[in-house]
């Protein structure tokens, strides 16, 4: 007889996956479980035979209207808006019903019974590769007894889980739109300043690396130095001098104004 | 006979150098000179005996006020408004003088007959190893046969060694205020957003280190992701309600427009 922890090990020694979508996250999320033997992508669904030309001769593929495949887990990695169209069209289906969505809450899947979250936090890049065991993946379920199914599937790729609430991954989600989008806007103005004044953008690179990598062993607010943290006026007033648009203008001057004002006691 | 390439063999086999200062950029350079036999460090000049502290058992030591040795460089590695007073109190000595700043222009070393700029474009934190050879140095003399020395320190220490007159180091001084100072301000706000919810800020940084290497195979402009990117108003609006502080609000808001402006064009 099957002892129930045996039966658990049966249960948990190979998953059938279906994956809905064709994008950035579906197609990194198909090579990688492509990797292992435990996870079986019994069928890609898509919205178009071109969309799944990246998948078509590794397993089966369909588009949303015809018959989807039984799985233990449906994976949704589509746009945040057609997250309840994609849940309401598989509300008959039985199994695990997530999403990979960073900011879009658990209730969005409400037409399924069993539902839950699965959020790779990382900017996927189309065609560069990405190494999963190292993307921290973040893990919400409506069922209890389902977390174990996702704790299966993220541990097998990743090194780092979490189990985070609807929201806190909100917060996690705007917390990433600061040190991801804007952070790669200060790039972008790094680079027009380089270009307006025929200076290789290269030559910051190193820079760029050291201040992520300075997160190893600082807290970035310890980590904080330039004008407006030492207070230098004078450097300030000439820099603002030098930009060439207004909006680089008053980028510079609220956020030097902002460190300020943060840093003005100890001063 | 020594011939006049031999001469420069000679002269340039082995350089002797008097470091002024005794901070960040004084001490990781001076623990990279000790690293060459080439670069021969016979002095360091401190304010006091405990800023020298660091230097005193590797090489001879003294106060500004003291006896300078006759060296074939002066480097000036002091706070940006020390470094005309340093010029002045050093005005009798020969040799080639040069500050390490990346905004103070060559004109400050007015006091000094051969002057000289050698900036290492890099953030130092106290106590951290630097890999010097990865860091980009940038030179600049007043008179052009004074190159040649700077030439041979910075590609001793370093794989990538510019020429760069005053005004571009000026302007990429400016950049490396966005892409340093300000990213690691961005990094600071996207902390305090995790502390606030009780969200582990290290969940944050594998996203924060592909951010920065995306560049080696992206301009910054190509890619930009997020909510302001692809005008999603919905999110926008979601996570100025979720953001507590009226700066952070104030920065969402700014770096969001400017964004939605630049990609406007294309949605």
């Amino acid at each position: 007889m099957l002892t129930p922890i045996f039966l658990k090990f049966v249960l948990l020694s190979m998953i059938s996956i279906v994956l809905i979508g064709t994008g950035n996250i579906a197609t990194h999320l198909f090579d990688t479980f492509l990797l292992y033997d435990t996870l079986n992508v019994l069928q890609v669904v898509g919205r178009s035979k071109k969309s799944l030309s990246h998948f078509s001769n590794k397993t089966a593929t369909c588009m949303l209207s015809s018959t989807i495949k039984k799985a233990d887990i449906y994976i949704i990695a589509v746009s945040d808006d057609a997250i309840p169209i994609v849940s309401k069209t598989i509300e008959h289906l039985n199994g695990l019903v997530v999403h990979t969505s960073g900011s879009v809450s658990l209730e969005s899947l409400s037409f399924n019974k069993n539902s839950g979250v699965f959020y790779p936090l990382q900017t996927f890049t189309k065609g560069a590769k990405v190494d999963f065991r190292k993307i921290p993946i973040c893990l919400e379920t409506k069922e209890k007894e389902d977390l174990k199914t996702l704790h299966f599937i993220a541990e097998t790729i990743s090194d780092s889980v979490y189990e985070i609430s609807s929201e806190q991954r909100q917060h996690l989600h705007l917390a990433a739109v600061f040190v991801n989008n804007f952070t790669n806007y200060m790039y972008t103005i790094g680079h027009e300043i380089c270009d307006d004044n025929k200076v290789l953008f290269d030559i910051l690179k190193p820079l760029i690396k050291e201040t992520a990598q300075k997160l190893n062993t600082l807290e970035p607010y310890e980590a904080q130095t330039g004008p407006a943290r030492r207070n230098d006026i004078e450097t300030m007033q000439r820099h603002l001098d030098q930009l060439k648009t207004k909006d680089q203008k008053k980028i510079y001057k609220l956020l030097s104004e902002t460190i300020q004002k943060k840093y003005g006691k100890e001063l």
